[in-house]
């Protein structure tokens, strides 16, 4: 291999290393592929139990055709099964490299077989091609890359020895990135999914439903988005808001599921589950727990100064608190409760319009109102059903051969 | 540089991209280290906060004469400010690294010393030195690689210029892989909090206190290890069994609280628990979760079949149910409850003979009983304090600046 090859591919390495997201990281792989063997296009197929699923694409000639984002639109995700049928499953099943000089003259007694469906339907030819596996530390396979039309003098030639030998090392060094990135993924799914089981678990004997929760999050991602927080703030929130009410796991039955009215002294005890919540997420390191906890101590709070716990005033009010406000009192007058059928949509915006700069924000309740349609079509997808009000009372039902 | 370095080096990034385990990295970081440079010691600083951590050693001359595992005790974590006095320190605020043919020739008045406390201390003469600053993809320092004494036909040589580039390369290697492994410890280390966090919120309204989770905890740990389970599976059950009433949060205040015998209609709703717990729990991705779930479903059947929720006998109920049932009863019976006094040890000891294989497998009980002197040690740790026992009646106490 030539030896400025080698030494660029150390400093590849590190930098495929440095990246943690999925998709940014097969794109560069495939940029870098590409430059390495002077491909014209390429993509990278990433093996999910017995399939092959297309996850990247990159084409110099598509995206000079149609800009980079439309060529991305027409190549979306496809999948097929691990045959010797295709180039890519022939590699996915023999492990080995294939660099063919052009597709055209695969014999037809081969295992493996070009097909030319896109190449005809997008108007594209597919001539020369180098296919790699992308395998693992283990020597386990979890994908494959295929470069496309090697360029040289405008002209498409075969991919080089070299060309395939650096591919080679590249591919293993892809390959360990690829599966870095996946077990961040992982991660970070794994922990998303314990923090929704915290809402739902305290959510379980609280007057309101799953959906409650749902819209909320929903509304309060709108509130974000149009307000211009950034994207990491807007999904921070949305994750983060579910757990506005989980301090009312320590408030007893008989103060949180009373029909009516509350005297002031259980109104004063239901009020404390604004902190009883702030205790639970006390000191997490966890972004979006810290951020519940703002939440939860805050989203009682009123413009006005006239709120719980504290009695915090306009801007003392943290912004999280004052949008989860806006969200849940709507949700509140908008939603079946099992006291309440929903108010008309008059009624619910004339109780939040005369509640503008008291109890709300003027700012976020404008925004939240300027989006109505959007919010409409939360409030409908997330629907309660008569079941909703009813949780656990089916337990004589349930078939426990799908709970172990 | 020499071509098979770099090819060398193209394999080791691929190597130290596979290991996630922070400790296990720093050791092969530095035999690799070694073996590019043939140095005699080797050691690494992480930068933590405004402080050098002193994380990892290896050396051949005390591995030689004292064996591994004992020279990794003697040069235990460490720790120093980084300034410019230390050469470790000089390299992590200058960004340079430092090739010293021999640091008893360091003129007086250069701005770095070496301190040789150690060396006199252990017998050991420090000569040649090559350290290099661990920088990040945004050239962030993160620590420092410190190499000692370059062997040359059983001589102490200084390190060749070969040596500094090929470790400056390799550090840019080693530095990304230390931050992903440590990406990844951050990452599990919030998940867990999460999961502490999910059963301490439902442990709020229940009976019971922290510690008792605590202990349920320690003591299906101790069974676990004492029944042969791999030091994954231990701990699996360490983590996973705080969650086994979290089904609690299902059951209504008049059964839960209810201070005297429960009639068999509230008994029947109190059982339910079991199954509350399994479907908060269900089809969740995360290993610690699947135990949980299986733990909560399975925690109250009995050996002889009268247990419930299903009646289950024998090894039909899983080994963690079988663990927990045991650590969750003696726990009940040698601490105080809010309505009795902790059961003196031989009445505990008696009560749980007795049910020996009517409530409890007779191997899981027998290898806890043969494990009492931990099992004390547990109890004692995590004794319940009066206050323990009065959760959240001091609210009107609390101070709100710690809370946001």
């Amino acid at each position: 291999m030539l030896i400025e090859n080698i030494q660029k591919l150390i400093d590849i390495g590190i930098a495929l290393s440095s990246i943690h997201n999925l998709d940014k990281l097969l794109d560069l792989i495939l940029s870098t592929a590409q430059t390495l063997t002077n491909a014209d296009s390429g993509s990278i197929y990433l093996v999910e139990k017995d399939k092959l699923i297309f996850k990247a694409s990159r084409s110099n000639t598509y995206f000079t055709r149609w800009g980079e984002e439309k060529t991305k639109k027409i190549f979306k995700n496809f999948e097929m099964p691990v045959t010797k049928n295709s180039i890519a499953g022939y590699v996915a099943l023999t492990l080995q490299p294939l660099n063919i000089p052009d597709v055209r003259k695969i014999p037809s007694e081969c295992e493996y077989h070009y097909n030319p469906t896109l190449d005809k339907k997008y108007n594209y030819e597919t001539i020369s091609m180098l296919v790699t596996p992308l395998l693992n530390n283990n020597n386990k396979i979890i994908g494959v890359l295929q470069l496309i039309n090697s360029i040289q003098e405008n002209k498409i030639v075969p991919f080089t020895e070299e060309h395939q030998k650096i591919t080679l090392y590249f591919s293993s060094q892809a390959a360990v990135a690829i599966q870095n990135a996946k077990l961040t993924d992982e991660l970070k799914n794994a922990h998303l999914d314990t923090i929704l089981r915290l809402a739902s678990a305290t959510e379980i004997r609280d007057k309101e439903t799953a959906n409650h929760l749902k819209r909320v999050s929903h509304y309060s991602r709108i509130i974000a988005k149009n307000l211009g927080f950034s994207k990491e703030d807007v999904e921070l929130i949305f994750l983060a808001s579910p757990m506005h009410d989980i301090g009312k796991v320590g408030i007893p039955d008989s103060i949180l599921l009373k029909p009516g009215k509350l005297t002031p002294e259980e109104r004063k005890i239901m009020e404390k589950h604004t902190i009883i919540g702030a205790i639970i997420l006390k000191d997490s390191p966890v972004e979006i727990l810290v951020k519940s906890r703002i939440i939860s101590l805050t989203h009682h709070e009123k413009f006005d100064g006239t709120g719980y716990p504290r009695g915090l005033k306009g801007k003392e009010i943290p912004i999280e608190g004052r949008i989860i406000a806006v969200a849940d009192v709507y949700d509140a007058l908008s939603s079946k409760r099992y006291y309440k059928d929903a108010f008309p949509e008059e009624k619910v915006i004339k109780i939040l319009q005369e509640n503008r700069g008291t109890h709300f924000d003027p700012e976020i309740l404008d925004v939240f109102l300027k989006n109505m349609n959007e919010v409409k079509i939360i409030r409908e997808t997330y629907i309660d059903k008569e079941e909703d009000f009813d949780k656990f009372s089916n337990f004589d039902k349930i078939d426990f051969s799908k709970l172990i």
